[in-house]
């Protein structure tokens, strides 16, 4: 019987996008660990963020006795405001991930009505059959934890995302202990982060970052500006810590940054010394060589601090020749462009820049291979299943996996929606719910699908081209136009001729068409033949025919 | 008088896209080397190429001796259909490049009549007052030089794109000892390739691709299908070499692919024994364990032969587990979701996957620092023009010139359309010509600009709204509509709640539009509102009203 069986089920994107949230099903029980957001691909046009398929979680909302969120990336907590809405559970969540989701809740009106608890590393949590110890876990934001889940077939682990390093910002270091007590006492199942499965040895410790800032600090004669996440509070941390040594002080810029940074501060997360810290317009006071900028955009957002002084349109800072920029980040994937460009103008008004391929100013806060090797070593599960990143990663990691000694039976890579269901000693896939991912766009919720983004991809490429008649509705003469409408084609101060002979088509076609064919038909494939011949571009052509 | 100064203007695109075209002009002379076209970034919605804005040429086209194209890519050629048809210069190129050259100039029937000239590496040319010489340089393509350029002023030596590697595929080395000979005969000026200026060290060299080759053929059990450049004749050549040292055969997919095997096995740049290459249906007939495919879509190019096969919609070719992929070449920023996508496509299909990433399978055609310092001892210029790559690796390339001690004042990073100005001893930066980029979509050269590319983009991200209404035109009442025209902003068949509601508004708007406002004006502004607030999104709204 399924009853009696614990049902694990990966939900939210397909594989080219992370999926954060994970059901664990037993008997009339769920619980979820995380509830990220994704962002769109560029090929997702228009589309502002893309959440998890949650149909299976409303229709069994009632069994729902917990949302468990491991950190406070978006997307890890992003898809909450989608949720709550339809499922009124409790969130644990350690204090700094707490605060962040309060800020998110708070600005979508739905604070209020959550409830929200706050967990320690160190805390036991029970909820149904499930006995929950979470473990402290190195990434690149402060209060990471993974969990382990006592279920009544077994011990479940879930890393969360994680790395191992031994001298971080904080001090504070992955659970060794607790990982090796899980494998002391037995682990059925390992869920363990993918991300970096395609990269050998070990992630570098973030005292590799502080050291590269310590050699620009040295030597910058100028202004120093430093962009990363405004999530990376650590990060945040050794530019304080480097100032300070220095003999800087500091000040932050872009909303995300100014609040998250105000937020840490207040929780204890984020040390700062009296009299560091400084609102922009004092440091304009102060000698170059005296001030260091915090500031967001990494990933080449255009309105983001960072890009917008690479443009010479931000306010209160303008890029000189003696300033140094240092871009303290990874480069997601999709946003190459806009974080060249940014570079490359901030070149050009005589800023000395580091970034990742100069200098080790940014490491990455997941596991590489000899880390995934060390979790699967401590944990020693019975079964694996590889989470987070792209299908690659998972195959990947899965692949070290059975190198290290797990049978391959018992390794699942499985995607988003695929059930896997275990017992004491078996695990299988099951079926497959609908689980894919769903677009968010303005208010609408799921609404744009393939018409409207195949749509938008035509329009994107030669735009659209419409030609409006009225016609008498018992003669069917021309009573008015052609008129014609068109964006995105052709410049159409320089196309006049093109219009007007396009115009003249739509009237030959009026005169001449068959009584079989419907006159909109007839307009639309005379246009087409035309506009290909006279450009080879195909716009979109709408024919609007008014009787009157 | 300027007259008597050598002029060397660099042209086509800004620092985003690769640039390589020069000019060299003295008194009534210019030469051209390289003409290339650039890809479009993604937010150039709908181009399909970029050239550089070759005004000044076509304006001197009386006074240009010639073309020179130092290897065949696309970047350094393929502007040549734009160029000839208003300037009938002389073209010079090696004997592979020429092919390569014919093949694009026949596309295009341009190649009647076209001058082309056979070059070899040892050769002299004289053309006007420049002494030409050229030099063989290791790229990843055979047959590539650079040329050295004796001008009554000094020598230019322009480096072509470059890198030094001990162990080409093909055995032949940059040709250290003219780079010598000219260093020692004195150079005025160095342009030097800077694509990898951001890499330390040395490139590596092909042969480490071989000995990757080697590992993965060693231990394929199925067939192994590698996808490259289609101009890559050496990565070609090693998996010829490979697959004949394991018994296997080769077949050939992609009309690229095809088209430049069979010509480089035609001139000789390619050496495959009798029986190796075989029509991909023969292959068929043969146990997997025989065969290897070589093929296009390196890129993630939709229409490619790997894409096709990874998303099981190739005509002839099915990838099955066991099957072996091998994805030999660089990723070009702008691609990576289109190639993650396919190597996901891969992985799902249960092929066993190498990629950079994992292997070594590919390695950079470009110097990287310590070859770009190699380049600048060997030649020991006076003045130091960093060339190719993006507006920052010119940067940091010139950096790396100064740190060799060549002064500040003798380097000149600069942006297409700056001329530079030399004599004997002096150099500067003269004026700035129109030296920007031009895009190609369809037909249309240079017709698509900064306003159509801005609709695109507007269409691309909420589509169009548009309202058409027939009113009589003497009482301005409504005779027919409003017709509601939209595309690409919400999916029409679950949204006629909100376009019957929007039809009111029209309907409204209409009825209280007072006498001042025009009412194209009015129902724009009425339905803008109406439908952000229904929808958070802003589609482009178009009125239009016809008077019958």
């Amino acid at each position: 019987m399924a009853k009696s069986k614990l049902r694990i089920i990966p939900l939210g994107g397909l594989g080219e996008i992370g999926r954060n949230m994970t059901l664990f099903e037993y008997g009339e029980n769920i619980i979820v660990v995380d509830a990220g957001l994704m962002f769109p691909e560029t090929d997702m046009f228009g589309v502002d963020i893309v959440i998890p398929d949650i149909r299976y979680l409303i229709e069994h909302r009632d069994l729902v006795r917990g949302i468990i969120v491991t950190h406070g990336h978006e997307d890890h907590h992003g898809a909450l405001p989608y949720i709550l809405p339809h499922v009124q559970a409790p969130i644990y969540a350690t204090r700094l991930t707490r605060g962040l989701i309060e800020v998110k809740l708070k600005e979508n009106g739905l604070l209020e009505k959550a409830q929200l608890h706050t967990i320690a590393p160190d805390e036991m949590l029970t909820l149904g059959p499930f006995h929950l110890e979470f473990f402290h876990v190195c990434h690149s934001i402060p209060d990471a934890v993974g969990v382990a889940i006592g279920t009544p077939v077994g011990l479940v682990v879930h890393t969360g995302d994680y790395k191992f390093d031994y001298t971080p910002v904080d001090g504070k270091l992955t659970d060794f202990h607790k990982l090796a007590s899980f494998g002391s006492r037995g682990v059925l199942v390992l869920l363990s982060d993918s991300t970096n499965a395609e990269r050998s040895g070990f992630t570098s410790s973030e005292q590799e970052v502080s050291e590269s800032f310590e050699r620009v600090f040295a030597q910058a004669e100028g202004r120093i500006i430093v962009a990363t996440f405004a999530s990376n509070i650590s990060r945040v941390q050794q530019v304080m810590d480097t100032a300070v040594k220095y003999d800087r002080r500091v000040g932050v810029l872009g909303r995300s940054m100014v609040n998250n940074v105000k937020m840490a501060q207040a929780l204890g997360y984020l040390n700062v010394p009296e009299g560091i810290l400084l609102p922009i317009v004092e440091l304009g006071r102060l000698s170059p060589k005296r001030v260091t900028i915090v500031c967001t955009g990494t990933q080449g957002e255009p309105t983001s601090a960072l890009v917008r002084m690479a443009n010479q349109d931000h306010r209160q800072v303008r890029i000189q020749p003696g300033d140094t920029v240092i871009l303290a980040a990874s480069l997601i994937p999709g946003n190459e462009e806009l974080v060249h460009r940014t570079l490359n103008n901030l070149f050009r008004l005589g800023a000395q820049v580091y970034y990742q391929n100069l200098l080790p100013v940014h490491v990455s806060g997941h596991a590489s291979q000899e880390e995934q090797k060390l979790m699967i070593s401590l944990t020693r599960p019975r079964f694996f299943v590889p989470i987070e990143g792209e299908y690659r990663h998972l195959v990947i990691h899965a692949e070290l996996a059975r190198q290290m000694g797990i049978p391959r039976e018992n390794i699942f890579v499985v995607e988003s929606g695929q059930v896997l269901e275990f017992d004491e000693r078996s695990g299988r896939v099951a079926e497959t719910l609908d689980g894919g991912y769903v677009f968010v766009d303005g208010l609408g919720v799921g609404d744009v699908g393939s018409v409207v983004l195949r749509d938008r991809h035509l329009l994107s490429q030669d735009g659209f081209f419409i030609a409006v008649v009225a016609v008498d509705k018992s003669t069917g003469k021309l009573v008015e136009g052609p008129d014609i409408i068109s964006r995105g084609f052709v410049y159409l101060r320089d196309s006049e001729e093109l219009l007007e002979e396009a115009r003249q088509q739509v009237i030959k076609a009026l005169e001449k068409r068959g009584r079989s064919t419907a006159l909109d038909d007839k307009i639309k494939e005379v246009l087409s033949r035309f506009l290909y011949e006279q450009t080879k571009r195909r716009p979109m052509i709408l024919p609007v025919v008014l009787e009157v």
